[in-house]
């Protein structure tokens, strides 16, 4: 059976290539998720995609990936940067989370160099545009995930 | 007439017994209202539940609380550490809060030790398990409150 | 055609008039809305009113105002001190904004001193009560926008 | 008799329209000062004006406020950010007083984002341009102004 | 052979009852120890009770509870915030140990607002009043304390 | 009846004239007490000396001025910078204390700037030399004390 | 020759008496400063007195203090805390100075418990009221200065 | 012409392998290289590797690829955490670099979880093992490089 | 024409020579000015001096500066290190200045460490003793000044 | 004459060897007096052992070794990192004193990584287990020391 | 076979004996090298001595004694405060180290107060002059080390 | 015999003239070392020039300074900012040094705003571009250097 990855936006990313364009590139978020999709059916892998302007929202939805999806692509948005309550959600959901950025957040605000969510994901890549999405499937899908521990 | 207490539970508690069994012990989110429910009855005060992972939602029910409920047990999960909005809100409410946790939140991770909710709360039970939510309705049946005053 | 402004309430503010009196005045957000559409009327300017407790359901409806409205005022309430997400979502907007706060949120809690929506806001108004809402309408019907930089 | 109201200007706003004409908009003092009589006049108000480079001097006129005039309209310029010697004279003339500042304080140097004299105002208006000046005598004018009490 | 708890009162806790009411309330040490000694006895568990001023007497009576009693009731009072000595006591002891404070000390002094000691306790319980101690005995009778691990 | 003054010595100042005469001078502990012996003569008011190196003695001896003395003149040595207990002894004790250093406590080590007792003593004399307890002791008895309120 | 001692007021204490006359007390400056002659009179000194709201001036008149006269005693009121030049001033001025505070400076906003002229005065009196100048004075005339040393 | 890419391994990375396989994996380095290699054939990019324990070493290699290479793979081992002396080289360097760490460094020390290099570098990559590497070269070669601007 | 340069002494600088002659030499502030002169003459550019202990009189003086003076040597004394007033002034008065301080301020108390002036300074030399003082006269007559920009 | 040193035990130290073994070893006290005997013994050199868990009386047991003792090892325990009080001892006592600590405190919480007495001993040895204490001895045999001076 | 045993002298200690003697003594670092050796002889260990100011070859000699020495005597120097190459290198090479400072760290500037390799090292002994290196080598032999855990 | 005077330039600095150009202006570092030939020149001063990337090369050649250079002339880039070894070098090397930035550090990132070199070195010129150079080997020369002492 294949696997099944959840691609999960947070909050402003449904304005993609709308704003500030010089910060997130001119592609929405569906252009991303239509490059993520033929990605997946190049790697044989199954991907579904949400996107939600709420904290709760997101945590139900992340909750809901438990014994139901292989690995999540998070790119939380600002709730990167202070949501316990999603931080809790990826703990209790024990499915292997690659955090994405679409810029560098190293190089804008200082409050946006801290994620409280990268101590309980595998991984992170920032800076790397769209891209860094495609490269977040093909890491979930390389890597030999054992069952999850923080 | 019964006094009557709102038990709230805050983001993730739904996952209660599914999750980190080693900090929150294997209890669900049921069978912790139920044993509240059968104290309740012994102690002959009506109880309530709610959950939502939603920070706006607590807020609308916190809010809805007043006048109308005479005490709140309320476990706000991670909004505990950094949601004012909650706060505000049970300011507003003006009704007898007492906050529980079910680990003992100072021996976690350190943003974990700050709760913006505990100065606007009457008091604060944890790391005594889900017994906590028994010792705090008997706490609140105990108690002689006045009216609200933070 | 006559400027458009959105009138935007953030969590809790739906209690004004019922708590906390010596903070806020006694004025419901009802009354708040009166005066600020006699205003408007009077200014020759359409006004339409929002409040919720959701920090999702805030950010959708400013993204909302984009090429919609033609200025906003902005309570966010609680949500001022932390919420990035907002902050993230006027930014993508592209709206003028004047931030209001009724009370002097300099002579309260240290954590209200701090606005993260201030530096996306082209002003703020605080402690002139409800009298800042109207304030602030005043101030986006005079001034002279140009396309949103922030 | 005419309520009475001092604008009083801190260092270097003498300078205005001479020089960062980016941050603080081409017009002088004089042409603030202007307006606001302008505005005075249609609001039945007496208005006086008063600029100095001194934080001593400062100081003494806002003493010599007390028991004379109604209410005061203050952008103490870079003083804003330092003098308690101006907050403790503001406190003693025991007048009601409106901070304003041109700019928006909260996008510049993080040293112009905290005002030591905040607390001993009724509010603030930051960010409004010159028009600033113009709103904190209307709110003045209908506030309802109490004996002093910080 | 029934169960043996100590409860330990830290300094100045010989005063309650005398001082600062509003905070304490009005019930003397004996008051409480009488109460606790009632509940301990309708629970069938052994108390006995101390009280120093001396963070070294404490820190040896704690010493002492070693392989002696099944756990503490602790109000260490102002040696809550700095006794590391304290602390280290605690842990060396092996006995499950509650910590309980009378007041809120989150509504208080910011200093009041760190325990050194909740680490190396099993759970603590604030802002009661002296119905806290009660509490606390209870929740060492219900819970199966395991050999003691920090 | 003549006012009664206790005068109390915290850890180390019975080693005063042996050690450090740069920074506390020559003079004994003995010394000092006889010059304000005499002083207390002069003014008609009894006074008694205690000193000890323990945290809890000094509080239980503070504790015990309670109704019995009218004033405390108090020298806590190093516990001054740390020890909240002697700060909630002097509190529950409800006499009126001035706090005295005999070296000028800013000059030296930034530890020593901190004084956790000054919020709840009337004032503070430091750097004055062993004349200090002198000051306090006039300072005592030419304010008119009212019962304590801190 | 009679020694000669020069008092010294800062920033607003020539509002004394007028407001805020819970901290200060209800004596104006004139009255403490004829208590300061009598007990100069009685001690055989000569006092000259000086008021400025102006750093700069207070600055020059400390300055003019050097090879003139014997001792200050300053009431630097808001400069205490950060005016540099008041305390190069007085380094450079190579006069005993005694720091007097009217209020106990440390019951009060945390900005006011820093002195940046204390580590270059011979000591400090707070919270004694007007008292503290007349103890100030027979300070400044019991020690025996040595020329100055910071 | 085939665009070419330094691999440029920090301190210690040449004990991979060896050391703290639960933290670094089993691979050594000469086995990542090998993998990059296969990956750069692949891909039709030649690729060269450097490692140094020495900072000044680091400098002038990453200096020396300036209008040599067209993009740097860049793991700095610990240097990434302060030298500011690598950071201006990849400045003056003016080639795109990615910052790769093998292990996640937000779960690691605190003094991990900062990056001076990472405002320097387009963007990062951690956390994914020694597969973060390819992920690098793949970015490198998808991404549209305009000459470097930080 | 020649060139003009104003050399600006703040607080204290008037008291040169007199005091603490470890720190700040033997030189008066009138033969500093002396030797500037005669360096001047060399050079064949006119100076002007300046000294005063009024934050309020060197913002005017240097407000002055605008349009009359090519450059500016400055030395701010204690104001270096608070006066955002200064910092303003210069900005304002957009002429290029050098800030000049006799002792080197990084080896003195650490509140001497940080100029609020030197980020709208060009250029600062410290530690060269009255020698600074020419040097920065040099460097103004050397470097190409454009307009100004901070 | 034979040198006599006091080894000094702080607070459970008492407790050696029952608890906690996986830090501390499983020696008790006395075995590693009785190890420190020995060594002395082999030295030519008189020691005494001293334990207190009391902050007083270990302040007045390192008083009393002034002129008695020619050297101090001390473990102050939990004490080494708030007592001030202690600190002022050892300077009092002028007796060479080595700190001692049987863990490495730098490996654990990090309140254990400040030591307030460091500044006023000679040196520290640590993480070495109880062999500390032999070297620390045979340290204070073969240094040379002169009269204190702290 | 004997043990090997490398001891390891970072930057600026081959200065020793020719500076700052009052701080470090007048031993050369060829002094204590030969005082080292002595004492080796006498406990039957083969020593090894390394000096560098450069912190990669300080790494690579580190790495270099995997598998190949049984301890190391590390002062580094400088490198002891900021080096985290260093304490990569010693955590990598798994062999047992001891930190040695003549100075004791603890009395100087707060920069030096900090080991970031005190947490990878067995223990640390400082302030106790070259004769720590000679306790160091001892310890070494001493204890029983079992393979390396950091 | 002439004095001698060792010009050295830190990491990257071999990059001047090639990048930031915005920054560093146009000159190469041979520009710079052929105006301070000329220079030294016309000053009858020998110099001699010296680049290194690396720390410990650098610290080499200070060292190597002792008794045989008068003077140095440092620019040590990025390591101005951290490396307290080349500090120690300064220190130990005991020849007076001026330490020169070519760009005003303080209107860069707030980690260029320290330098841990400045309290060794006699003192500081920055934000003159490579001018700085020049009016430093001046100073050197003007000045009259006693035995070092820092």
């Amino acid at each position: 059976m294949p696997k099944r990855v959840a691609v999960i936006h947070g909050p402003n990313l449904n304005m993609l290539g709308k704003r500030e364009i010089g910060i997130y590139g001119g592609q929405s978020m569906d252009d991303i998720n239509a490059d993520v999709e033929n990605e997946a059916e190049s790697l044989g892998v199954d991907v579904e995609f949400y996107q939600s302007n709420s904290e709760g929202e997101l945590c139900s939805y992340i909750q809901g990936c438990r014994n139901r999806v292989d690995g999540i692509v998070l790119n939380a948005g600002a709730y990167t940067h202070y949501s316990i309550a999603l931080r809790d959600a990826i703990a209790s959901a024990q499915v292997a989370a690659v955090e994405v950025h679409i810029s560098n957040i190293f190089k804008r605000e200082s409050f946006r160099h801290v994620s409280v969510l990268a101590p309980v994901c595998i991984g992170q890549i920032c800076g790397l545009g769209s891209h860094g999405y495609i490269l977040a499937l093909r890491a979930l899908m390389e890597e030999r995930f054992d069952p999850w521990q923080v």
